[in-house]
């Protein structure tokens, strides 16, 4: 049974949580200018101004009003405009036109994250009855803002890579060397194994219950496919031929001219990239990233190999630690294509389905995660933009088959012989 | 391991499966005139003329050719005309252009059938080293034309139906009535359970292997959903609120303004829909047909229930016999709303991916499942339109989750307590 | 002022003109099957079979229904089916569905052409006092059946070209031979002159009223364009620069990757065209046909000169004779560049407006040409597919400046110093 | 003979000329955030940023680059950006992408100004031989910038109205009151005339040459239509029925769903309008507002009257003066219903076409109007976001049919009997 708020922290802790991550949030959008938090270049995208808001309004609308009596909005029609999805919460704004809201512009969004964090911080620090089920909704709206941290950055890069003068986010400082690590695959003995969150700690619904899968045996890769691997798929015609792909994904793949990763292009015989840091060149032992699910599969059919499941990823690296990134220190982490992950999303084969028992809680925030388990993947691990807190061996993110701006990659698997 | 071509038929059985399947195909067509063989109305669906004629090239291609000295074809371009989606056997007409073909013509088209079937009469009359690996193609290729049975009518339905008059396939008889069976449901134990095709009979690739899976306990239920159960969901604003449907189910179902299964009108407060036999109201009892994953999974929310996965289903219905169907006997079949499956589709909740350990057979004939396996969902059971010889527990049928053209409806499951 | 409905036929002469018609567009339809018939390869195309239906209906539509006390239509339903676009007759089917309506089948059009054929007969054969009227309205309705033959072989010309054996509708006997023929100008000196129908004869509302215009000097070319100086404008990048073209028209040409005429294709280092008589290839010195509006006015730049406005056409074309043509022979007539009209519709710059004076008949007859009075261009002179009948210099077809699929195109003509 | 570039300024106006024009554009932009200088909502819009750094390249595109010795562009990749449409300046962002450019930010683009202005400054201080020629670069230059803050003021206007707050560019203060004005109609005699820019003061190339056109009598309303008139239109059904209509028109009114002009909603049994004072009562007397072509044709042919040509609309207003705007004083000019033009641009029904022996000047500016001609109407007047400047009568702007965010509105024209 889902609880109908999942929660782990403890009231005391609720604060400390809140005040870190509001500020990382911050920091994030320190560097822009207002100009910069206006961009909205798809409508999976969302512009950052909104960004900071619509988090804000997640505490407003799950915390402040229905807990803290005469809580007043600064602005009544917010809720319109920065609800995201949640049909249960009332109407809201289109999301493709959500680049076309000029007004509350950066000020009034600034002055609306500070009118939240007052009355928030009245909240937590008040002794109250329902201590508890607030400090759960505050976890659950801190891991939710973290989702929104890593978002802020990727749509945020998609936004400025249709500006020809290429800007940085960052100083444009090189990016660490890397150094090529072979690969080679650890076995594994499946069985019949429990998988999913198990309750101690913060986890998302859709993580949960912990449940029993039949796993065979099973290889690992040591790392994830780098970009040196990539190129040489490249330049054996893995673009061009449409034997090793899904017919759908071949036919995205033509239809869009896809040739290389998102952000990629040729330069003076030598591959570059759009990064956060601007124009960078290719660096060969990083791990790929910006590449779609139909790309990972097709990758992996022409190596020979294949992309693990969710419940093989979980399995192999349920006792890896995981440690440093960019978020927290404000640095770019290497890309080092270790044994470890977290240096970018893995895609699986799995398609984001519920676990058996799931049941997503009642009222709005059941729509969390409930209503997209259609039609989507589900990648395991983390990136260099994902919050640390988020990272863990079970967490499920979930994107559709051709999306390929967030921080996507891949790691193979095959079958044990 | 999977066969590079998995058979089952004895050679000297091979001509009679094969005359057998043929004779079908042709019966079926009987019926129409020209005219109505041209009628292609979405990509997803093609002129019967095609269907008459790619089933025809799919012997020609993978039998004639390659293994009968001195085939000659009466056109060699039927082969970019009539190739479906082998990217391995060469260049084909675009699929949305299939209905712009009128040459060659009907007459023609059969002209090129009674060629091959002459030349398939010679080839599996004589003796051959290699009868076996023929009569394994030729099963092949006769499940393969059992489903292009089951797409000409589906698909001549949808074009009929945008013709304001219209027209009915068969004479427009009453159809058979039906009895009000309530539901109930049965329980099953689940366990570490095998699924999947034994290798004993006919299968396609992607039924295979057998394979282990561990299910929990779970409910099916006696019957599929009838009309009168979708009518309660109708009355109850099933299609109005978003409650209970995936975000991109009720965007697909608002978008294209769903209020209803496909085909169905109301008329003098009574509900009415298009059928082979041309308009008829709709048979409260009958099983619904003609409705989208995205509307059955609503469905099952709405009746507090969900869709079976297909492991449960295979599980659940593994030692039941089917009997009758339509394109056997040229009736329709009475859909009683019976505990048997075999009246109508059941969309499952799974998606069609591999199953461990799946590797598609060498060469073109590799890419006839394989490909597909990404963003659909899986069906099983079978409908009136279904050829007997393709009803089995183990079979998967595959969609999008926004089709609703072919016979699909569904069956309620839950979790066992 | 325009008269309700435009007449010039005498009563006994109505029967003849309307055999002839009637038989001309059988004629027209005869060499086709049931399946050619059927095509409609894009909305501004029609099914041969609709063609063939629609005329027919015109007749039943203005005539037979309010003129003949009991006359009874074959099928109500025909008039929802084969209303093009009058709204005051009625609603209408989807223009872009034509081809997706099978019954009634060929035979059956047959059968209601008959009917129609036989009950304008009896009308026509009687004495009446409103036999003027009516012979009017048979006249209309005739030219409106040849309108419809042009666009019949047009259509099916159009539909015909996406059927990768590229089908001849007629043998593929070899084009006449054709000689270059030098171009020279002819000047007209202008000044205040009136352009328009006189009323005696036939001519369409739009053709009226005649009224005066000013008209500076200006040159006329004494041939059409023809395919060498169309391929001369080609070869010297007249499709890759945007340099003569409209905005628009070099923004069309892109995105559709027009590098030549529409049909036309590169083979062996020689030019080809599909036509009625199959794969040819493209004779030299005949008129350029299939180009757009866009196209014909950046030739026109491009050879220092410009389209001539419809006045200037009528003024130079207003005493010359015009004779023998393809619909009244069943041949293709030659294009010999001549210095005659008539081979080719010739694009003028003149947008299709009402001229001064002008007021549609009331009634649905109203809606025959004033309802399309914006963003098409005027087409002078006539085809190789125009009915004799058809041909007069105050004729004034209009397309829109992207379409080519009628038999468009170009003479040239500039200021006189 | 049209000049290379037109000219009409003395050279030592020119720095006037240029001041005032600019520091205009600066007040336009004065009360705007960076926000709201980003919004693009459609790809006929430009984002005000955008048209900031595009009226200023323009300078230094066609005056200061080829003009001032030493003159050097604070980034050579703003003529990449800020490129509009002339193709001989080389090639250009996308137009539908300049609202995802960020940076260069307003900040920047405000430096760009400035660095434009200084050096325009110092080559219109020096004493040059070209004087003359930079004088008529510069009139056409600050024309140019005039259109633009049209656009400007337009273009956020749609940017805005997709803000569900509805904020107003200048404080929503409430409009001048109006008063009913009865229509009537003055007769023009018409006869051979001459229309067209004489040359004497500033013109742009379309106004030229005066030539001759023969027009019949005709009669003028003294008033454009009113919202009160159109309210009657719209309560008689005028939306609804398609008998007023073009059939294109119609069909992009029910695809759009138009049911009253651009920006209104009725609320509590009154029309409200969007304005750039925010949200507003419709006021009855003032001219109907962002209604376009097609709308303004079916409205006068419901009237029983139909649009002015451009001819008839020079002719009679060759003598009106016209005073006061919105531009020049920054308040919003009453719209009074009054007699004068200049209120509201207004449709006729000309396209828009060259005039008899019009030849673009060589180069790109001979870009600026020619390549539009085609598929576009005139319109004539002046509205009150023109600048003064470019109120003249012979003045043609152009758009499309279906377009409507411009000041567009009507005054019905009939034929004199």
């Amino acid at each position: 049974m889902i609880r109908s708020v999942p929660r782990s922290l403890a009231p005391n802790a609720a604060l400390g949580l809140f005040a870190r991550t509001r500020a990382r949030t911050d920091a994030l959008a320190a560097p822009l200018r207002p100009e910069d938090q206006m961009l909205q270049s798809m409508e999976d995208a969302s512009p950052v101004k909104w960004h900071l808001a619509h988090t804000t309004w997640f505490y407003e609308e799950f915390i402040l009003k229905p807990r803290m009596p005469g809580y007043v909005s600064p602005d009544d029609r917010f809720a319109f405009l920065f609800n995201s999805y949640y049909t249960q919460a009332g109407p809201r704004h289109a999301r493709d036109r959500r680049g076309l809201v000029s007004r509350p512009d950066c000020t009034e969004v600034a002055d609306y994250r500070a009118h939240v964090d007052d009355a928030m911080d009245a909240l937590l620090s008040s002794g109250r009855d329902d201590a508890d089920d607030i400090a759960g909704l505050v976890e659950l709206g801190c891991h939710h803002e973290m989702q929104h941290q890593e978002l802020l950055v990727t749509d945020l890069l998609h936004g400025l890579s249709f500006n020809p003068l290429l800007p940085a986010y960052r100083d444009p400082e090189p990016l660490p060397v890397t150094t090529e690590v072979p690969v080679s695959f650890a076995r594994h003995e499946g069985g019949t194994k429990r998988i999913g969150h198990d309750g101690k700690g913060f986890a998302y619904d859709c993580e949960q219950p912990r449940h029993k899968v039949f796993v065979a045996p099973f290889e690992m890769a040591n790392r994830p496919v780098t970009n040196r691997d990539w190129i040489a798929f490249m330049e054996d015609g893995g673009y061009t031929g449409a034997r090793h792909w899904f017919m759908e994904g071949h036919a995205v793949a033509s239809r869009d001219g896809w040739q290389h990763p998102l952000y990629w292009w040729a330069q003076d015989g030598e591959w570059w990239t759009f990064t956060l840091r601007g124009a960078q060149p290719v660096a060969l032992d990083a791990p790929v990233v910006h590449v779609s699910y139909y790309e990972a599969d097709a990758y992996a059919r022409w190596a020979g190999a294949r992309l693990p499941t969710e419940a093989e990823h979980e399995i192999a690296f349920r006792d890896h630690a995981i440690d440093g990134n960019f978020l927290d220190d404000g640095k770019l982490r290497p890309m080092p294509g270790s044994a470890v992950w977290g240096d970018v999303w893995e895609w699986t084969s799995s398609p984001f389905v519920p676990y058996p028992g799931f049941r997503p809680p009642e009222g709005p925030l059941g729509e969390y995660n409930g209503k997209f388990m259609v039609n989507q993947m589900v990648l395991r691990g983390g990136s260099c933009a994902t919050a640390r807190d988020q990272m863990r061996p079970t967490y499920r993110t979930f994107f559709y088959p051709h999306q390929r701006w967030q921080m996507m990659g891949l790691r193979l698997a095959r079958d044990a012989t």
